[in-house]
């Protein structure tokens, strides 16, 4: 089973392929979409869009696991984070992919073992899960957990 | 000027398109999308994004006016549709057009002529300019709404 993971942030957007082949996790791929400021809304809802269509296109996950929203920040990021993951949505549901959401807690709990891990926790234990040599970026890693979290604990009920 | 107004929803999103052809307004076309209970949020987005791309793709509008989210609801609800939101400017931008945004409160200053108007005045309102035999449905008509409001008061910089 072969799972692409998703991040969604309104300047950062995470994402990693992630495929368990007997028990190994194999990193197929992953990286950050980044917005630049400046960048119009419109052109930055295109960018996340286009370069999620076009990484489904070339690696044909067979399913899509995005992180649900933390509602812990102001009302005005959650709402823009909201528009990019409709697009990130939009982009597997366009390949007929089923879309699995799982709360951040639920993400930290499938990797690190409890909710409240911090970000950095995440990080290395992507790094040792998928024989990384480096410390992956910050979002990716969360994404390449999002995976890990679907390949592990999937829900029988798509969004 | 051709324009494409939206008033996007959780549940509804009304479409508009209006000409203004010199003082006369055409209604171009109008309706709403509506999302049935049951139905997967994926396939949701999928249909509000694909109605709107056809629609754009057989009127050819010049621009689209979209209207700004009112925070006055539940956190949820307000993320939901901002998922909405983001496929619906996806659309606009896909087609190459400025996508601009009016607040509710412009929208019915700029129909109406105060901020503050009930759903129901917009509805009487937008059926007098555009000579319609019958009230417009409510999102139809917020949606019109938008596409006057921008046709009028033409913003300089999209989003």
């Amino acid at each position: 089973m072969r799972v692409l993971g998703i991040d969604p942030g309104s300047i950062v957007t995470g994402y990693g392929i992630v495929e368990k082949v007997q028990e190994r996790y194999i990193d197929v791929t992953h990286g950050e979409i980044k917005l630049k400021r400046g960048l119009l809304f419109t052109a930055s809802l295109e960018k996340v869009y286009n370069e999620l269509f076009s990484i489904i296109e070339g690696e044909r996950p067979d399913a899509v696991a995005i992180e649900d929203i933390f509602y812990g920040k102001n009302i005005k990021s959650l709402i823009k984070q909201g528009h990019v993951r409709g697009v990130a949505i939009l982009a597997g549901s366009k390949h007929h992919l089923p879309v699995f959401e799982y709360t951040p807690l639920e993400v930290k709990k499938a990797v690190v073992g409890y909710g409240r891990a911090e970000k950095i926790q995440v990080q290395k234990m992507i790094q040792v899960m998928m024989k990384f040599s480096e410390l992956p970026p910050e979002d990716a890693s969360d994404a390449i957990a999002v995976a890990i979290c679907h390949i592990n604990h999937q829900k029988k009920v798509s969004i």
